[in-house]
């Protein structure tokens, strides 16, 4: 059987199957001019403060198409924006889609990607209100940009730490990276049944949309990120933005217990592979220790558990308490070398 | 010498020459968090709606760095957005810059693509809020969303034409076309002094944001769109999304002088090849014959002449008038294919 590739169609085309398969979701009222025409017409929402984030993810440098299946690929490019939306507190409203087709892509495949990111998007009330096709030789590129809204002086961003506050994190980590690890080891190993839940934490990573959104309602967090490029780097940047320094305990870590076994049974050292792998789209924020009153709705209602690993200091340092030594935090994953 | 490559820094160091370059136009009031978080955040504007779009540039698709020096591709990733604003009627205010960098592409080039993109935004003052990095081992791919606003029910969409309508079209046509030709026939034909204004237009791309805006206050027009995919596919983009049928005169074209006699020495229907050939970033719109009137102020301040160039009917077909006959309007040009 012959597979059809994109290019067999037109944009025109492509487009048309895009919104049938967005057609599922009925569009919002201030949705006033969507796909189809030079540019989206939308109303703003009265009393409310926008947050726009765009973020690309790339055959090849973001995902490997030989073990990632499409529908993992679609929810990646939606996933990683929602997860900026997460970190600054902000509710998911709109988003653009820019992707950029091999000319060889199988049609079925871009079918499987449109499906999941709009599924994706649909979950979380996101309205996908534009967007652009281009063909190319060279690899898959999916561009997503978002928009969201927060209440006025309730965005959370990376410079309101102070010394002395908490540092926590939301779900597990480690888990992408023993999941990415798994999947180059045994490129098949997400089709079976007993799939390993790293593998799953790679492929379909959850945004902590709920979570950000109750920290930014009640105030209880200084500062807030995602962990898109791994725990070292959150903890180096809100450090950096905030000027203080902080000491994480590496004991405390919520490392998945399989990502550690599997670090482990391969030598690796399982708080260094974990904090420095990239992929947990977790939330890393800081919070004022009289305050912790407020975080129990976020643990409560915020759809993820939270952890405490460690406290910022007015020293600028930035440490790992590892083994009852205290070390420089490694340097952060980059997905850009 | 040798050439540096964007992969010798490091995102961070790239991420921090783009806020060098853009440190010269002071941040707008409305910008409460801007490059370096998780996401912008900006204030609305009352009593507006809001015009989003992204477009992506892609090399070997829509530009051959043979002969499109760096800083006419960052124009191009920037006009070409603000070509879609222009086609509703919108004021620009922001923009998200995703750019995905082979991995040798010369740091010089990126600066100079950095600044031909802030400088076109400041030009029109449009402020750009955040973006995103990436390395790539395949082509160059700028992809630009912007943000524009405009007056509630002043947008401009292509679906308002009516039987009877004029159709009307800003500046010249053709002039990309057989500016690309000039360049792909000789490649340095740019550097010249003498350089053909065609070349020049290809390159560089105006916008028509001052004339839609215009069009859109008095309400001058009733449908509108930009000519990025030439204008045959213009006309039947807005025939289609109006329901209406339109008549063009081939020989009310305002084609380009050099192009014409470009394409007539080569054995080119200089008609065919200057509204079948793509980039030339001009608007198309139709109006009411008995409010011509209302075009005068567009004619007068859009920064750019007007031409009538036929009329929409109540019969569908879309024709194209042409040495005293008349024969179905050719289709239109496709970055796509």
């Amino acid at each position: 059987m012959s597979v059809s590739p994109v290019a067999s169609l037109s944009e025109g085309e492509l487009i048309g199957r895009i919104r049938e398969r967005l057609a599922a979701v009925p569009p919002p009222d201030w949705l006033q001019v969507g796909i189809g025409d030079d540019a989206a017409v939308v109303e703003t929402e009265r009393n409310r403060l926008e947050v726009l984030t765009v973020d690309a993810i790339v055959e090849g440098v973001h995902f490997d198409r030989a073990f990632t299946p499409p529908s993992a690929i679609g929810h990646r490019a939606v996933a990683v924006n929602l997860s900026d939306l997460a970190a600054m507190g902000a509710t998911p409203r709109l988003a653009l889609l820019s992707l950029v087709l091999p000319r060889t892509f199988p049609l079925a495949d871009f079918d499987e990607i449109i499906g999941s990111m709009s599924a994706l998007a649909a979950r979380f009330r996101m309205t996908i209100v534009g967007g652009n096709l281009t063909q190319t030789d060279g690899p898959l590129v999916l561009d997503v940009t978002v928009v969201g809204t927060v209440k006025k002086r309730r965005a959370l961003t990376r410079g309101g730490a102070r010394p002395g506050d908490d540092v926590y994190v939301t779900g597990v980590i480690g888990a992408a990276a023993a999941g990415l690890q798994m999947l180059q080891a045994e490129p098949n190993c997400a089709a079976v049944e007993s799939v390993d839940p790293c593998v799953r934490q790679y492929l379909y990573p959850e945004p902590r949309v709920r979570f950000g959104t109750i920290l930014s309602r009640n105030r209880g967090a200084t500062a807030c990120m995602d962990l898109s490029d791994g725990l070292a780097d959150a903890v180096h940047q809100i450090a950096g933005a905030s000027q203080v320094g902080a000491t994480i305990d590496g004991a405390a870590l919520p490392i998945a217990a399989s990502a550690r076994r599997w670090f482990e049974e391969r030598g690796q050292n399982a708080v260094d592979a974990s904090v420095t792998g990239g992929d947990d789209y977790e939330l890393l924020f800081t919070a004022r220790p009289r305050l912790r009153g407020r975080l129990a709705a976020a643990q409560q209602h915020g759809h993820a558990p939270m952890t405490r690993i460690g406290s910022c200091t007015a020293d600028r340092a930035v440490l790992l308490r590892d083994g009852g030594v205290e070390r420089p935090m490694p340097p952060g994953y980059s997905h850009f070398r």
